[in-house]
């Protein structure tokens, strides 16, 4: 027999993801306890990351979206959950929280122990004029998913989303899948803003190709009504008629209660807490999309609203509620969508944050096939690797490609949390069958790849650094074959097959540094390694030509390339 | 300009796998060394991984079983590639290796300065009476790749496999393809040896649920021509006529060079070499099927053959010939397998191999599924995870499913590489979209419950402790639904759910140790919680029921419940 915690009486408010885990893991920690869950809408323990596909039919039954009844949960972990109600006030010194039911209007005080905050994050609605329109809809929970798709349901032959995060394409695929026009206004040059530029390159091709029109660089200045339709102003000047307009432009704390209750907020207004999830005030906890938390890889504090940290958090919490010690460890952003038939994936640290916090790295990218290439059905991907200049350490990755684009993005993810280096990478055994990988899988070249940077025996230039302006600086050798060079090419690349190479590399011009490219990086390498094995030096463009066109959709040549290329290009 | 390396001539005897990554990597390494590749069959650098898929007809187009052409390979890396060559003799002390051609029959001796040895391992013919018959094959190269599927094609109503390992399954879901009767008979109580026997079972049944006839713990024990077919005679007295019989009893290093040389070898007959892949003699290295190589987890030596550790020690031997400093950290044996519609892995040690070594360890049974239950096709897999009882590092995992497998045998893999522990696998944060995962994957899972297991807080007992004779012992509660009670139950369970065990918990006997089990083991885990803070010390059966069904197949009434479950069991 086990000694008993001390009984609480624990009040947590909010019943989604860390909500739920929460009081399930109370009670698993103390039958004695007095658990009380809070939430303001109908059910608990929805699954919100299930919304979009309800709206376009992927999850037909929407009960399948209730991860646990009200009723299943509340008997099983013997919950006392109190739903379509909300927390309005709290008063920390008293220990005592102001709750309102939403039915009756009856508001009423409940006291607690121990209070644990899992509000979630509100999706913003920008002050703009018109904003209120009852068809500008935002997606968060159930009622908002019904009543978009009401509205779809109802007819919507035109649908504008605003915004190109997650929810912002996971609705725009299922719009389309439902078959309404769909266009998507971004603000930003590029779509999914935790990858970097290029890497969204192909996700916002297969937008295109599925039909989705996307606004990058541009905003809606202001909403009208038109005969019960929305018409939107762009910044750009053009104006759009939508039967139904999608606000997915963020999320922002939903930390009302924890600043009314006086707890220490973060200037953008999320509630701060320490490892332990504790807030400013030591019987309150805080978890899930409210909350700041530590950033494993560059150290400082960041905003992530993702449902995995949020459930590990609120277990977390829990423990140290019950008086056992846990700590959070950060999060380090590991994050996935299905965009139409592409998968776009990171972890860790992009290359822009790298770069905004002034960390030293180097990059490579790779484009291997997700299984051996001579099994039916290969695939290629295109990997991007950040790692220390120094040791080799992983910093972060960024995967987009199809299937098996989620089994190297968790490996790389393991990778970054055990401070695993390149060469780590390049040794890591993993499972080979020809269905699954190759017998060097992309993980293993990625560091394979990168070891050879760092030892310099690969030495790189990247796409960004052959742009319009300075490509001239450099002579550039295309060590493809005539068929591939006459496709596609960076204009005034001189052709010198692979296979020619040993006899012709006298025929490069040696007034210009060299840059010798293929289509992903590999016979380039190659032939680097000959160059400079006869004395002339040259640089290995970084993901050949593939990568060249997500940072350049438009700069090769002849015309006909600058049609999008398919998602992700063949390896060579 | 780099320095060039001493020039040196490096021949390299095998031209597959090692051997011709060997090649290449020397060539990047040293444009002026002799690089001579020596190869006994007609082919380099072929996917032996992938031959039994064009038996079967899933690789329809031979040629795309030749990853590199002896001509694309010799060209690219400037190669002398002699195939249809033997290495007959080595004459360590002189430095030269004597070569025949097969074609005219002519020797000659060949000088070198550095020997790669990467001569693979042939598969065991053993000494049975009629062994020698034209219809018993094995599968190594494409030669016999084209023997086994000419007969296939001919017409072979009837066939038997000999073996359960990795290429015995492959062939029988190959032959099941081409329309063949197929018997595979296995010396083991088991198929797959690298993976534990209960593990086994869902694969055993997949087999036969796909009219492959399995017959374990038996062999073969002489042949004998029937009209130009096969009769084979097995140990339990049973004689079968087969139109071809595919022997996969295992292979053997093939190492009569190196032992005509004196080199060192283990008592098995494998090359010993040094984690630099320097054998015994300095101016030789031997990489691949044919060596014996450390075991990071255990630290004992292994024998085992797998295309990765090939790949990555020859790229480690040629950095050592040619004077850079590089070492293998061996090989952990992660392995795949797809047998029809089930998917096994393995990675680290079993719990077979830890018991056989001695090693204290702890292991957990889960049934989770690939991706979350909202999202359709989610599909259940069974992970069984092993680690140390002090600190909870990772020593082992194998898994059997479908889709998600392969991702999580990888992150697993990594992790023992990493040598984390369990609490490391439940903060482990990885991707989550409703189609790849869960907010909790099944690596947080294994750690979650791992870690539980460790602390105490779930006491677990493990199926093998409940067989027949011990049963009786214990006091087995059964908290799943009435209706799950009534499929499949083990004899003598209880039937209290979960539901209504807060109310019903004063029924069950206190005579004798209780066991609470469920379908997977999570309802079981919230009941022990329960049972064990009302003073009822309890035990949760590890995997539940599911697992139970793989170590007892037919231990489950009412009979019904003896019919083969499906593969893979829902979570409970």
């Amino acid at each position: 027999m086990e000694c008993q915690p001390v009984p609480v009486r624990l009040v947590i408010i909010g019943g989604v993801a860390g909500g739920a885990t929460a009081a399930a893991r109370a009670r698993r920690l103390s039958e004695d306890a007095d658990i009380v869950l809070v939430e303001r809408g109908a059910e608990v323990s929805f699954a919100n990351c299930g919304l979009p596909y309800h709206v376009g039919g992927e999850i037909a039954d929407r009960r399948r979206l209730l991860v646990q009844t009200r009723t299943g949960l509340a008997e099983r972990f013997r919950l006392d959950i109190r739903t379509r109600t909300e927390a309005v006030a709290l008063d920390a010194a008293a220990r005592r929280v102001r709750l309102r039911d939403l039915a009756t209007g009856r508001e009423y005080e409940e006291p607690y122990d121990a209070l644990l905050l899992s509000p979630g994050a509100a999706p913003v609605r920008p002050p703009l004029p018109g904003i209120e329109h009852p068809r500008i809809l935002t997606l968060r929970n159930l009622s908002d998913m019904d009543r978009i798709k009401a509205v779809v349901d109802a007819g919507a032959p035109q649908t504008l989303i605003v915004g190109g995060g997650f929810i912002g394409l996971e609705m725009a695929e299922n719009l389309r899948r439902r078959g309404t026009a769909v266009t998507l206004v971004e603000l930003l040059p590029q779509v999914l803003p935790p990858l970097d530029a290029e890497m969204a390159t192909p996700v916002q091709e297969e937008l295109a190709r599925n039909g989705v029109q996307v606004l990058l660089g541009d905003a809606v200045t202001g909403f009208a009504d038109e005969d019960g339709r929305v018409r939107a102003t762009l910044r750009s000047g053009a104006t759009l008629a939508a039967d139904l307009v999608v606000l997915a432009v963020g999320v922002r704390p939903d930390t009302g209660l924890a600043q009314s209750a006086g707890l220490r907020l973060t200037p953008r207004g999320a509630i701060v807490v320490d490892d332990r999830m504790q807030t400013s005030n030591p019987h309150i906890y805080a978890v899930g999309d409210a909350v700041e938390v530590g950033d494993p890889v560059l150290g400082d504090r960041v905003f992530v609203p993702l449902a995995g940290p949020a459930n590990r958090q609120a277990r977390i919490a829990v423990d140290n509620i019950f008086g056992r010690s846990a700590r959070f460890r950060g999060t380090q952003g590991t994050s996935i969508v299905r965009v139409f038939g592409v998968v776009a994936a990171a972890t860790g640290a992009s290359e822009k944050r790298l770069k905004a916090t002034g960390r030293p790295y180097r990059k490579v990218y790779i484009v291997p096939n997700q299984h051996a290439a001579y099994f039916p059905g290969a695939q290629p991907m295109i990997l991007k690797l950040l790692f220390t200049p120094d040791d080799g350490r992983v910093l972060g990755a960024q995967i987009v490609g199809g299937e098996g684009v989620d089994k190297r993005i968790d490996v790389l993810a393991l990778a970054i949390q055990a401070r695993l280096t390149v060469t780590d990478l390049a040794e890591a055994e993993l499972a080979y069958a020809p269905q699954f990988g190759s017998a060097k899988d992309p993980v293993n070249m990625a560091g394979f790849v990168a070891a050879n940077v760092l030892s310099g025996d690969d030495e790189v230039i990247y796409a960004e650094e052959l742009d319009e302006a300075r490509r001239d600086r450099y002579t550039i050798v295309d060590v493809r074959e005539p068929g591939e060079h006459a496709a596609a090419r960076i204009p005034g690349a001189h052709l010198i097959p692979l296979g020619e190479l040993r006899d012709r590399w006298g025929e490069i011009p040696r007034d210009k540094p060299i840059v010798v490219h293929c289509a992903a990086g590999q016979r380039a390498y190659y032939a680097c390694r000959f160059l400079r094995q006869r004395g002339v030096p040259c640089r290995n463009l970084s993901g050949g030509l593939r990568v060249y066109r997500c940072v350049f959709p438009r700069g090769v040549e002849p015309a006909a390339g600058a049609v999008p290329a398919p998602a992700t290009g063949r390896c060579g």
